[in-house]
């Protein structure tokens, strides 16, 4: 059998017989000629069928998968300069039933609900399919970066007998007649795993019972997570942080570049140092230069991010800027404080063109650190005695950090609803397909 | 401040003062010097306290972690050839409280219940820190050859609607007041993403509310899912699936050449070619050379299983063996029939050491046959309508495969029950730590 040929490389058989397979992308029929465009994973291919080919075969609806035979022909106007020539044509699948809106043509014409509900069928359009690839590659850079950096995958339960992150949101799981719960983070798990490996990362899917129907929320996504043991603080993780970041960006730019093109968006340059600026600070600026004065406000409300990202890009010309220092208050009870600046903590966010796209920070070590913290926040230790007890063992100093990767890819590609970066969504209201 | 050395790099700053940092892994007092062997993620070093150190210094108990600021003497007896002398010893976490046993011991002491009751602390005897050091690896390796081979990573929902792979074992979930299920796998959505990416993987978590104690079983395990579109046949997959394996074991070699050594497992030799035998052929087989006749029996059992690991190995040097064409009525209603053989069909099963390793096969990619094949089950076409829809829309011949991550580990490392090589497993009776 002629081994198939991907359509990118079509031109490299120029002369010869060959074999294509994929999706007929669209058919134009001319006077003399029905052009046959057969979309594979690589990108397109025409095909020249004479006018005295076969209707049934001219005719197979968009969306059927073809094989064709032919010779490869040089032709200028053809994609990629090549097209099909003398082909035999025969389908591999039903003619397909018509999808909800053309593939085929350059803009997507649909609502977001019926490129969801569709799924199977939309995302074949090439500026869909292109977020994913964008997402892939992101991932790909983030475990390249760490891997090189000593850390050590792991994969966690994600099923848990009690809840550590917060009391709401979760999921709760028929448990072989006992209460479990989804995970809403490996927070727990990747601390513990510290005292094993030192460094260690997952990428995974974690869960949220989110009751609010917004375009930032699901209730599973991807979620980045790093730990790492041995740090002196917070500005430790921020430094694996930045060279990660930069890694998704590199890895965006070598494997999805086919993506980034059609999709023409811009990559973010990942400064050597992202400029830092203590909560404070930044609310201190804030009071001076807008018409507000957050101050004593415990966290920065989303027109602050914004504010402070074009800050850092007008005087640090940088996409990111870390924001430090938040207030114990608003950062989980495993946070650690900063032991010079009461009331603040050693944590961070790193915002990315105007919104959080990052939160990590130093976490507490000792045993008696944590019960300390519960009893000040007035919460009984009982529900998080396995946690806490790991801490009796010995830990070392460590931090860490999430990347929810739907929210940067959103981010990268500039698209507002991160649904339309998910393959197949879970929210409020959807649970299929 | 002097940055951190590893403990495997100590040799090469011979006379120079610097700083480890891990855990004490043991304290041995002898008359006029203390030893102090401190276990960081590469290793170990000595550290050599005189008789006169502080006694609350060099009693640390062992887990204890610890700074150490010295000098780098060579000595052919410490490990690697180097110690620390002149040592200034910090403590970094409170004294460790006792583990269930000693992660200093070469062996391995406690019981499997104790190991995994107390997971945080017993995972860091290096003997069970490897053998996820080889899952890891593993992982790397099969993503790494399915990126060579143009497959795209995909993260799929692990909350459904309906259940497609068989009606038990599945863990009800309550999803915002409606009925929702753990997903048991990724096939559909990796089914339907053939007809977006053509070739896809996924590496994640599977749930199966297994109601048996098994030491093959667990309720959550790590499935790696590849699917490819435009396959002749069955065959077309097991390559690609040969060529993942072979991948899998060079990764262990490359990357967790510290974990094969130190657990002294020997890895196998991927065969170019692994021998493939027929169901119906592997039955006669068995009729002819065995006390038994299985003919007619619609599975192979375990004790089939390892005959034919065996006589693949005696008479194919081949320590995998693909028993292909396993009967339709054992395999599930999305399975391609053989067109050349009834009652037959294009799946396979890959053996690894006695053991099924691997499940799959060609799939129907045709609508019409999917209502088929339900029809002939006796199943309503109802709970799987936006399933079979999405072959409405012409999906490619193809098929995929899925390898159990920890069966796979297991299988490697020669160990019995799978709870060994998983972090925290999740079964029956265990929901924590």
């Amino acid at each position: 059998m002629v081994s198939r040929v991907l359509a990118a490389n079509l031109s490299r058989h120029t002369g010869a017989v060959v074999r294509v397979a994929g999706w007929v992308h669209r058919r134009r029929r001319l006077k003399s000629v029905t052009f046959v465009i057969v979309r594979d994973r690589s990108g397109l291919a025409q095909v020249v069928l004479p006018a005295t080919a076969e209707p049934a075969v001219a005719e197979l609806p968009e969306e059927t998968v073809v094989e064709v035979r032919g010779r490869v022909t040089a032709n200028p106007q053809a994609p990629g300069g090549a097209e099909i020539t003398e082909p035999v044509i025969s389908a591999l699948s039903e003619p397909a039933a018509a999808p909800p809106f053309d593939p085929y043509r350059p803009a997507v014409t649909a609502t977001l609900p019926t490129i969801l509900d569709h799924a199977p069928v939309t995302l074949r359009h090439p500026r869909l399919r292109a977020g994913f690839e964008v997402a892939s590659a992101s991932v790909a850079g983030f475990r390249a970066a760490l891997d090189d950096l000593g850390f050590t995958e792991v994969r966690t339960p994600k099923i848990v007998s009690s809840v550590t992150e917060s009391g709401a949101n979760v999921f709760g799981i028929d448990y072989f007649g006992r209460r479990a719960y989804l995970a809403q983070s490996p927070q727990l798990f990747k601390q513990a795993l510290v005292g094993v490996f030192e460094r260690v990362y997952e990428v995974g899917p974690v869960f949220r019972a989110e009751p609010h129907d917004t375009t930032r929320h699901l209730a599973q996504y991807t979620s980045l997570d790093a730990e790492l043991g041995f740090v002196a603080d917070h500005h430790d993780v921020m430094a694996v942080l930045r060279d990660v970041v930069a890694r998704m960006v590199d890895a965006v730019a070598e494997r999805a570049v086919g993506a980034v093109d059609l999709l023409g968006f811009r990559l973010p340059r990942v400064p050597h140092a992202i400029p830092v600026i203590h909560f404070a600070e930044a609310q201190e600026l804030l009071a001076r230069h807008t018409a507000e004065d957050p101050r004593g406000e415990p966290d920065l409300a989303p027109a602050h991010e914004r504010w402070l990202s074009e800050w850092a890009q007008r005087t640090h010309d940088s996409e990111f800027l870390f924001v430090t220092g938040y207030p114990m208050v608003k950062r989980p009870f495993y946070t650690h404080p900063d032991p010079e600046r009461p009331g603040y903590s050693n944590s961070f966010d790193l915002l990315f063109r105007g919104l959080e796209l990052v939160t990590g920070g130093q976490r507490l070590h000792r045993r008696a650190d944590y019960l300390a913290a519960l009893a000040e926040r007035g919460e009984s230790p009982e529900p998080y005695q396995s946690y806490v007890d790991v801490f009796a063992h010995g830990m070392p100093p460590h931090g860490g950090f999430a990347i929810g990767l739907e929210r940067w890819t959103a981010r990268l590609l500039g698209v507002s609803n991160i649904r339309e970066v998910t393959l197949f969504p879970r929210d409020l209201h959807r649970l299929e397909p």
